[in-house]
């Protein structure tokens, strides 16, 4: 009953294809990077014919499963030239595995045109549409919900996409129809728009109805996870009273704040843009603390964050506020909002683009703390000069440009609002995750800053290997259910997580997994993607952070990085 | 008697060091990448306080062997990550042997601030010189002939090795002062620039007196030497009467000249930018067809192009007239003398530089075959604009800020003047050098195409990786001792040519070497420089071209590129 879509861009035809037997027991993250290692060579262009995008709903995605409507997005990542898979909220997974496709492949290259592929209960169709050629992801995906469906999920790129950046991304939509739901990192919106496909607009009235095989059973241990989610004080409180940027103050107290391009560890004026105050301006505006970006979420971490002209960006989630923030010591709340407002528009992922400022500003192009200036550059991206396509790139690419030093990336993707010599164990993650740096990869801010799941001590060496392995692990097949990533705090720190997570999976799927099955699929899932890599021609030498976290002291704590060949041993398992 | 000057730009302080014994034997290339190796972390950032420039003339320059004045400039390089030699001719490097002068070691960083180094027989000194920064190559070398000595050589960057672009050069200057002797490849000027070095005098009236141990037994060998080289219809005919752009018309025959971006091998207006056009123009404006761009040079391959505005350009080379003319599609040797002179003066390597401007007219930046707007574009480069950036970071980085998938590159260097899908050993070349695309690492234009050193067939698989083998060897060997490559022309056609050599040297270091021993040297070049890329991260799936040499056949022949696998192979020796 589950299919997958095969849509060939070259020749604008679509086939829809049966599940092959090796597949049925994948999904999201799983599913993405299989297909990417049995059909990409690792050796393509990522912006070539060769290399494909794969869209995939979670296992559980399109169930009654609380807070597993995450979609993954896969592809050879042009930003990075790893695998990669990013994965966002929306609504569009919960769609798609309603309406039984397990994947979505685009592959090929049409000799031009721009392109939206409609998928229906009763239809699939790719439909030319150069009209929608150039515009921002908010009003594409008004015109299409108008154009087909008020209800829709618009899966789409914006500008930045179309003219192919590296740092592109892939969004998709909440309820309210705000295209802000973003598979952003690694440039995945570059490989769709390098392919013509400007949206795919996925239209199904269900959110909760894919099939399951043990309804009651099924409902019985989704009760259950729902609760264990609720009973868990991050998962049950910080977050869904102030979302993710109660981090905020959090991380700037435990001095690992990367503050004026991770030249410190502190920002005096973290306050100002916490997530408590964000809550605060919003609610005063009319807007919202959290509220879910998908059907089913008990997490509810997302916010609505109304800007004084009128427009509304939400979510504003810590690691943007962050990137616009305290790394460019800005402390403008509302310059942060329009500059992540503006990246949502135009398709760019904001940590990738956050980053990127922070060179430019290092390479004293803008200053530092200059949030108007910073406006100004941003909206070059959309007009696509030399300046907005260098913001577009990257920040590796934008630190060649200006022959810049102190450049935070592993694997040229931008390093998220972590420092890594204060939580090192997000620094091993950063390292050796074979999705360049990457804190939801795993993300060891739980036992380093937040004493879930243990505690290890975050300026330390010790422990950091193993704490950094189990989480790429444990998050690997998690990014393979659709859960969102944000259980995992409940999970690492309830007995029962893991067991009630495996059991929706056996009810669902009629199995008998257990639990060391769902660690062996995220390891499986590690070594595909390492696979590729070591394909694509990735080493050791890869899996290093660079040279200045390594050279420089961190104020507070006045640590350095000082992991490199113990790195080498993440990947025994 | 010989030394090194280890000059610590974060102190600014010289030392004067005794040679290591095991670099007594090692000249140029050898030592530059030996130096680079013992010393330089493959891990650290191009640019910054650990990497190293090491500048070595060779072990036969500053004798009267004949072409022997080839100065090596070494280090990690900022545009491909690898190690990287590049050598130039002028003056230099006869003038630092008789200061015997066997290295300088440029190390550190300064917080700010520009320097010139001063050599003399006398004295080294490290001159503040803020007053020279943001100079042209010309006027600077100008000045300081003028300031120091009117006959000193100058080793010297221009505005692009300041702003640390990465394919800035190294330049030195001809006996007249032309500062348009570039160490070109590699960005090894950002490396310079980054140690606020803006250029090394060299003064010494000596050009041919270095020590030699047996002053008879040289001369002989040497005299033998050059008429070797006289006897040979390249070395000795084709070189001195049209310089190195008498290939313009020999490879467009050979279907193997890159023509718009490499989509074609023939261009039809070739013959208006050939050697012996240039020839006839250079001459009815009063300039020279060939001349000499060190003393003692038999080949005279240079040349002297006076452009309509008064100004001259000297060479202008072949690789730069195809990377600016037939690459762009431009016929216009006034324009491509024009780029050729900015580039010279502004310090970036022209044939990165031609690639650039080549996949931002394939980017639709700049229009094909838009000479005037390629000058235009190129201007930017000294005001460091967006686009002037980009244009410096060269090739790889400009297809990936603007999306292109057409990228001819290999380990981020662009790939030269002539295609490997028509010039097969030259594409084996490109792949496997340690040095990214490079066409004098293994130049099998030779047994290709000039029929030199035997005949294999340009278009077919069958011995390309054994020619480019054995003229890699051959030619790290020969880069080692500072003789210009274009003697390879005769050696590989004369049996008496390598023991000649061998002989030379024996005759001046008193030691017994065999033609063995100098192959040897050879492969223990490569062995070095390739243990420094392995250890930098460096992997068999960066020796492999671009996809689309592999997927595309080049007109006329029609013919794809092919080898892979068997590209693994070049390194067994």
């Amino acid at each position: 009953m589950s299919k997958i879509l095969r849509v060939n861009m070259t020749t604008q035809k679509v086939n829809i294809e049966e599940v092959p037997e090796k597949y049925l027991a994948l999904g999201g993250r799983g599913l993405t990077s299989q297909i990417i290692l049995d059909e990409v060579p690792a050796d393509c262009h990522p912006l070539g014919p060769n290399n494909k995008l794969v869209i995939a709903p979670g296992l559980l995605s399109g169930t009654s499963a609380p807070s597993s409507g995450r979609l993954s997005v896969g592809g050879k990542s042009p930003l990075t030239g790893t695998i990669k898979e990013a994965n966002a909220g929306g609504i569009t997974s919960q769609k798609l595995a309603n309406l039984g496709i397990k994947a979505i492949i685009v592959e090929g290259k049409p000799s031009k045109g721009t392109y939206v592929l409609r998928v229906t209960a009763d239809n699939v169709e790719l439909i030319p549409a150069d009209d929608l050629a150039g515009k921002g992801t908010y009003e594409l995906t008004a015109v299409l919900r108008e154009r087909y469906n008020k209800k829709a999920g618009v899966i789409c790129i914006g500008p930045a996409g179309e003219m192919r950046m590296l740092s592109a991304g892939v969004a998709n939509n909440d309820s309210e129809g705000n295209s802000s739901r973003y598979a952003g990192r690694g440039g995945l919106g570059a490989v769709m728009g390098s392919k013509g496909l400007k949206a795919i607009v996925v239209e199904s009235d269900k959110t909760f109805d894919a099939p399951v095989q043990d309804k009651e059973r099924f409902k019985a241990a989704a009760k259950k996870f729902a609760d264990i989610l609720l009973k868990h004080p991050v998962t049950g409180e910080g977050l869904p009273s102030y979302g993710t940027n109660v981090l905020m103050n959090i991380i700037n107290e435990a001095g690992t704040l990367p503050t004026r391009n991770f030249r410190t560890g502190r920002f005096d004026r973290a306050a100002e843009v916490s997530g408590e105050k964000l809550a605060e301006v919003a609610v005063a505006r009319g807007g919202k603390a959290t509220h879910t970006c998908h059907p089913g979420c008990v997490i509810r971490c997302s916010n609505v964050y109304p800007l004084p002209d009128g427009t509304v960006c939400a979510p504003v989630e810590y690691e943007t506020a962050w990137s616009f923030g305290p790394n460019l010591e800005i402390s403008d709340l509302d310059v942060i909002a329009k500059l992540n407002y503006i990246c949502n528009d135009v398709g760019l992922d904001t940590i990738e683009t956050g980053c990127t400022l922070g060179v430019l500003m290092e390479a004293g192009v803008l200053p530092f703390g200059d949030g108007q200036a910073a406006i100004k550059a941003l909206e070059e991206v959309g007009k696509g000069t030399p300046l907005g396509r260098i913001i577009g790139a990257g920040a590796a690419v934008a630190g060649k440009v200006y022959g810049v030093t102190r450049v935070p990336v592993v694997k040229g993707q931008g390093i998220p609002a972590y420092d890594p010599r204060a939580c090192k164990g997000n620094g091993v993650t950063y390292a050796t995750s074979t999705m360049g740096a990457d804190h939801t990869a795993g993300y060891a801010v739980t036992a380093n800053i937040l004493k879930v799941g243990g505690f290890v001590e975050p300026t330390k060496e010790d422990g950091q290997i193993e704490l950094s392995r189990n989480l790429q692990v444990a998050t690997a097949a998690i990014d393979a259910t659709g859960l969102c990533l944000f259980v995992a705090f409940a999970v690492l720190d309830n007995p029962e997580g893991l067991p009630t997570i495996v059991e929706m999976l056996n009810a669902q799927y009629g199995t008998d997994l257990t639990v060391d099955d769902v660690v062996a699929l995220g390891q499986q899932i590690l070594k595909n993607e390492r696979e590729f890599n070591t394909k694509a021609g990735f080493t050791k030498a890869d899996d290093r952070l660079p040279e200045f976290f390594y050279n420089e002291e961190l104020a507070p704590h006045n640590t350095k990085f000082e992991l490199k060949d113990e790195l080498d041993e993440v990947y025994n398992f």
